[in-house]
């Protein structure tokens, strides 16, 4: 794993929140994105070489809702960035993490992604993303 | 704010998670500090430019004892590096921000923190460090 890529918050109201987050790094967001099999709307903060993703439900079946309707607004993920993102998964498989994606997907903001399941590690909700060769 | 300086995890067992994100991060924490005035011990792993920062609750009394109870194991808080940590609780204040130490105070890895609370931030617990001159 290369670095933090993204840390990924749920949150109620993108637009209120695009706005307490533009406050607090003094400086706005720079991209806007919606990835509707995830049914979530995503807006992207860049501090230093790592990022912030808000994710926001487009609908009460996304992930997010549940998130939130269980835990309430507040940090849901963290991606890490990775090289090859099947020789990662295979390699975790290897070392007896439970992968909720066993072959990587297309994700937000030009990314393979696959998530790991917190139950095999504390309780984190771990992201590998693979930046997409165009 | 810098980049992403930590993210803190809050564990039960620090031995245990240490031998987890070992595996998951396919290398060893690079030190272990406990920090007496928060009740915690703490151990630290690289990810590039970026740590995890894994802590356990060394009494009843501490923050992450707390939160596990109320939460379980998982993301406790994310730390952005900044250059001046007295200007940057300025800034927020004026923000509208409320600061949990108005003032900075010494934290764990040689650095000056300082902690927002979360009701001002989207649920999200942060904290500002700035790394301490020898």
């Amino acid at each position: 794993m290369k670095k933090i890529e993204h840390i990924g918050i749920a949150v109620k109201d993108l637009e209120a929140s695009n706005e307490l987050f533009s406050a607090l790094f003094g400086k706005k967001h720079y991209k806007i994105e919606a990835v509707e099999s995830e049914g979530v709307k995503t807006s992207f903060f860049k501090v230093g070489s790592n990022k912030i993703e808000l994710l926001q439900a487009t609908s009460t079946e996304s992930p997010i809702a549940k998130f939130i309707e269980k835990k309430g607004e507040g940090i849901h993920h963290i991606a890490f960035a990775v090289s090859n993102i099947e020789k990662e998964i295979d390699r975790l498989t290897k070392e007896g993490f439970k992968l909720i994606h066993k072959t990587p997907k297309k994700g937000a903001d030009n990314k393979l992604i696959a998530f790991l399941h917190p139950k095999s590690t504390n309780g984190v909700l771990i992201e590998l993303c693979q930046e997409i060769k165009k």
